[in-house]
């Protein structure tokens, strides 16, 4: 019936309108296809309500079918605006994995679901097809990288954009859209649960990683996109890695200034490099949720940043403003009017024919949001080729693998290191031990798609595969992840005496059921979720579980040498006490190779830490970049971190000639006085000093990583923002090798006054 | 000579100038004097330089006698705007006690000072002598009372009202003027070690103290003060409570709605009040220290809220200044410019007059600021009582003890009680046990003037008065406040097992030295200092030495009932383990008697926390009025607190029956439905549900205790706040014993719409 409906008023249509010209331009396109648009259908571009996976169901036979609630929603609005995680399958999302679309078929899914999407629109609009591609695509067959915590240890914006590159490939090849992605939460509170998710405590490589992010995934700035790269959702605008307590979608207490230069400085890198969209956060900024704050959303993103591009909500974002309107029409009249284009699975945003008819929303404010999201579609060219392409070949997981890995293998970094790495030829018996050394099930962060057995690497099989022939690799995992069940830590403690050196694997899970991961053998490693990071798993302690400590002493007790390595969402509290400690945060399936090879010197370790490590959950916030006052510290425990940011030790060493200054370019001579290869990174910070209001200690303002042979030496350059350093003032330049080395750094003086 | 240069400058003058007519306006006065003085002159009533012990010295005959630093002070600007501290004798200062003023020449010395000071000054302008009195006068024989924390667990602001009209009488007495009083910082992160000085973690209930102090210290507002009034500076001004970290003077990040909603409504209850003057803060709001924040200091406070008061910095912050601004004198420039009027310690106000020169600083800014501290002299009357009047009777220790002592009554509160208290009658034999219990040494908190030998009374003292006859108590001190020395531990376990009760007295310290306060003997108590809270000692991780857990846990294990007593500065992580659990915060020195009595039951517990209880310092922050966001709580620990803001026991029961409203009076039925006297705190909460922004869970808006006799009923009315009502909206008002039963409480809805 609603099919018949639509061919009628499809003859109220000009036989050729504008709007499907694929050489008139894109806003007169939007202009003209606005124009002939009902209230309704309107309305109807601004919800993505449904969850993609209750969209289709497999047939005996394997083929997709529609369901009736795709029929419901499309009826609903003659239309569909956008369509969440159609691709996502996973048991988060509810759907068995081995159901859902993998490489080889997700185009053709996508296919199916936007021709009637098509058809079902009276003016032929297809719909936005959206994908969680936080690390990667999240869908079976996605390849998994490393999380942004981890990418923010490479300070490689690079080989991370080439890793945007093949994420947005990927997701392009079977159907999908926009990709929505983590890198606008800054880390400042290690307890919550996406800490994962940040690219570090650092506005400013969290700005350079959000531009190559957006560079990677949507290629250079054009009116079209190629078929091989997808608009960025960029998560979440604003202040989200700032909520009190670290709890997850709180409120968070930020003045202005802080606001201004910690949370934002991502965002508005991402949005000068040409972000599509971003979506707006949970969390309230000065007393108002994101999504109804028209401050941010409207003065700031769009009058003062002129960002002309989609707002979407998070998920119920919307609806829970209902809380302070009063009722879920009004709730979505706020959010629209703050600034919301697109919601994400609400109520509220059904009603917006209704709240434009009460008056509560001017029809040309839902005129402007509509006009975005058919902006978007125009631009992805999904008019003029409605359907998806035929599918390219899958891609492959060997590409996968080289780029997730690749990334893996610049996040490992060094933190302390007495001299037991890198392992020593003479080293013939290595015990592997800890609950992190023999899976790969913890080695990704939350929103990982599962992942097909045999996919990637742990610890305990790439040493296997990598150690020199007739190294004695024994195995004991010792302990969970939780708990504190220690009855596994004597076998573990004996394996450690009787060799010549000990690795042991902590950390931390995000894992959200055991089917998220597979042990070695493809089976489920466990029986219960250990999951401790991820999103709503927020930490307050900071601790691993407490049997991960008693094993981590005692096998350092035997005297045998002793390698701690974490792998980890988040920093966790871990001691000082093993002769070397690194840390790979969730490296992807390919982490176990990447720290094997580190472990073995076949890599050299390069990542620097791109958060600062607490002591305790007690003496947070740690930060480098604190405001200049001088603090004693506490009682009973220091108020330093006991590793600051930008750390990261290698196997050889560097020195750092005296810097120069020469405009705004910084030089440095970078000496390998070391006996290997190895990598350092460059950092420039600055130290303001006489300035307008009171200044951070640190703030870090170029950073380039430099590859030496031994005994290699060159000059290196790095030009510093003028958007940084400001127009006026003194500043002091720092070059080290870390924040807490750039303390002690000679400084060059730099005076804008006048 | 600079005496003759005075005597030639005096002839400028007319010979009856206005500004010495007692008859004529105060403004009028001080427009004529400020018209006769010269810039220097000007520059020298801003500056409040000078330690006040190095004015004077005692004499080997025990008089005093004026400093060469006093002379070269007064000659510098030929006079003295304000002399900080010269009734101060104590540890911290530097001046042994027993050298210093004591309450029955304190008065003469003061007369002393001002005589030179006025016959220095070429207008003959009087000295403010400013005080610290924090809790009390913090000088040799000043009434020492509980600390703000104490007082917030009152809940009783007409009872601290008096006190603190016996606190400004004591210095007035003495010939000081001007009281410095901490009342405006809220305690929203217990690790900062001014936590004591703080009424607790709400705005409401720090408010309604806030004008009970100003009422009680200033009297009525009128243009002159009374001789036994003092005016008040309101310490400070502004969100010192919330720096980062709990960190003593950092920065704090509060966005405005934080900043106007938690930390400003004592502030401004103060000044409406009329509070005479307040403290610019150390901290940081916004990106600039408070002594520099012209938003905060001018566009809010004075011309918003049309304060016509004084701003004085804290001490050297506007050298501080000098960080930004590159040199003092420009540091002066700023912090006037931004509206601090006094400055404290600083060398950046001794340069006003070049400022001024320079064109850093306008004649008119000058002038403004000096008019106000003239103003304040004018409003003492110290130009027309030049020199104190002879000195009252000193106040008696008697007189001082009943004030305090009341108010550390009203402060014990009873946090848990499964029946052991009060004592029975059974009870023949009681282990008294703990650092805490034999000692009135760290009964008060930090900036507490050092006490005669004999004051006060230890917990373990009071009992042996108070218990009834033929009740054995043995005593053992088990540990010390710091360290883990368990070696008296046994000692301690053996007396609860030989008793039918132990009282284990655990707690921190705000002793900056032994000297500050004396055993039962009258002897220095410890060798070294145990402080751990107080000004610039902030605790992490909230612990108590960690003998005093082994202590705790050691008696309870005995099985012997237990009751723990903590005093204490702060919220300490503490389990819940004894049978009955209180808290006195630092009750002052007549704690140990109010702690007695209510063991005893022969007072009973009417206190009510200030602030909630963490159950670790991983959970911070922990208030009970966070926003109403869901929050399910971290992976490892609840994010409720152990004990809510407003819990409290009673040794009897109450009921509430169902609340009724009437315009904007709230009505509950009170009955005492238990066994004993009785005091309820009737707590009226809001819950905002139609508002402009998202509101908070709770918000105290109306409290008040209320005395019962077994079985008594009353009908009490408490009217609501219309400024905190606000004006649109629709709210929930909910009568409760505590937050925490707020939560379920039936809700009246009131609709404030339309």
């Amino acid at each position: 019936m609603s099919g018949f409906a639509a061919q009628r008023h499809r003859a109220d249509l000009p036989p050729n309108p504008l709007y499907r010209d694929p050489t008139a331009p894109v806003d007169a396109r939007v202009r003209d296809l606005l124009s002939h648009m009902t209230l309704r259908e309107k309305a109807g571009q601004l919800n993505q309500r449904m969850y993609g996976w209750n969209a289709y169901r497999r047939t005996p036979d394997g083929r997709f079918e529609l369901t009736d609630a795709l029929y419901a929603e499309t009826d609903r609005f003659e239309g569909l605006g956008a369509l969440y995680g159609l691709q996502r399958a996973d048991a988060w999302s509810g759907v068995d994995h081995s159901n859902g679309p993998g490489a080889e078929d997700g185009a053709a899914l996508a296919d199916l679901v936007q021709r009637h999407v098509v058809e079902r629109s009276r003016l032929g609009i297809p719909a936005l097809f959206v994908e969680e591609v936080p690390h990667g695509l999240m869908a079976l067959d996605g390849t998994v990288l490393p999380v942004n915590l981890a990418v923010g240890a490479t300070w490689d914006p690079e080989l991370y954009e080439r890793a945007a590159a093949h994420a947005a490939a990927e997701l392009r090849a079977r159907g999908g859209h926009v990709a929505l992605v983590s890198a606008l939460d800054i880390a400042r509170d290690p307890r919550w649960g996406r800490t994962e998710e940040c690219f570090g405590e650092d506005p400013y490589l969290a700005a350079r990683l959000t531009e190559a992010l957006v560079r990677g995934m949507q290629g250079e700035h054009a009116e079209f996109f190629a078929a091989d790269k997808a608009p960025v959702v960029l998560k979440h605008f604003a202040g989200q890695g700032a909520t009190v307590g670290g709890r997850n979608s709180a409120e968070s207490e930020l003045g202005l200034r802080e606001l201004h230069e910690i949370h934002l400085p991502a965002a508005r890198a991402g949005i000068r490099a040409g972000a599509a969209a971003v979506m707006a956060a949970y969390n309230e900024v000065d007393g108002m949720p994101c999504s109804g704050n028209r401050a941010l959303l409207s003065e700031l993103l769009r009058d003062r940043w002129g960002f002309d591009g989609l707002v979407m909500a998070d998920g119920l974002a919307v609806d829970r403003l209902a809380r302070i309107t009063g009722d879920k029409v009004s709730a979505g009249a706020l959010a629209l009017n703050s600034g919301v284009d697109l919601s994400l699975w609400d109520e509220g945003f059904t009603h917006l024919q209704a709240a434009v008819e009460r008056g509560l929303v001017a029809e040309e404010t839902l005129d402007t949001a509509v006009a975005r999201v058919l902006r978007l579609k125009f631009r992805l060219g999904l008019f003029d080729r409605q359907h998806t392409t035929p599918p390219p070949p899958p891609s492959t997981p060997v590409g996968g693998s080289d780029v997730s890995g690749a990334l893996a293998r610049a996040a490992v970094t060094l933190l302390r290191n007495d001299g037991v790495l890198p392992v020593a030829a003479s080293v013939s018996r290595i015990a592997v031990l800890g609950p992190q050394s023999a899976t790969t099930a913890h080695q990704s962060g939350d929103y990982t798609a599962p992942q097909r057995p045999g996919t990637g690497t742990s610890v305990l099989d790439a040493l296997r595969t990598l150690a020199p022939p007739g190294v004695d690799i024994r195995y004991a995992r010792g302990c969970a992840l939780t708990g504190g069940d220690v009855s596994g830590v004597p076998e573990a403690v004996a394996a450690a005496a009787a060799s010549d050196l000990a690795v042991v694997v902590l950390g931390g899970s995000s894992a959200r059921t055991p089917e998220t991961g597979f042990a070695d053998n493809g089976a489920a490693l466990t029986a219960v979720s250990e999951m401790t990071c991820g999103e709503g798993a927020d930490l307050a302690g900071l601790r691993l579980g407490a049997a991960q400590y008693a094993l981590l002493d005692a096998v350092v007790a035997t005297g045998t040498p002793t390698a701690a390595v974490l792998i980890q969402g988040r920093p966790h509290v871990v001691p000082d006490t093993a002769g070397a400690l690194l840390t790979a945060w969730y490296p992807g399936p390919w982490g176990g190779e990447a720290i094997a090879e580190v472990l073995l010197g076949l890599t050299e370790p390069v990542g620097r830490l791109p958060v600062s490590l607490p002591r305790s959950a007690a003496q947070l916030p740690v930060h480098y970049n604190h405001k200049d006052t001088e603090y004693g510290g506490y009682v009973d425990e220091s108020a330093e971190p006991l590793h600051s940011f930008g750390h990261g030790l290698s196997y050889t060493r560097f020195s750092y000639g005296p810097p120069s200054l020469s405009g705004r370019g910084v030089t440095v001579e970078v000496t390998n006085t070391g006996e290997r290869h190895g990598r350092t990174v460059v950092q420039v910070y600055l130290r303001r000093l006489i300035t307008s209001v009171w200044p951070r200690t640190l703030e870090l303002c170029a950073f380039e990583g430099v590859d030496l042979a031994p005994g290699e030496r060159r000059a290196v350059t790095l030009h510093l923002d003028a958007d940084q350093l400001g127009r006026d003032g003194t500043l002091e330049v720092r070059v080290a090798q870390s924040s807490r080395a750039a303390l002690d750094a000679v400084p060059l003086v730099l005076d804008l006054r006048g």
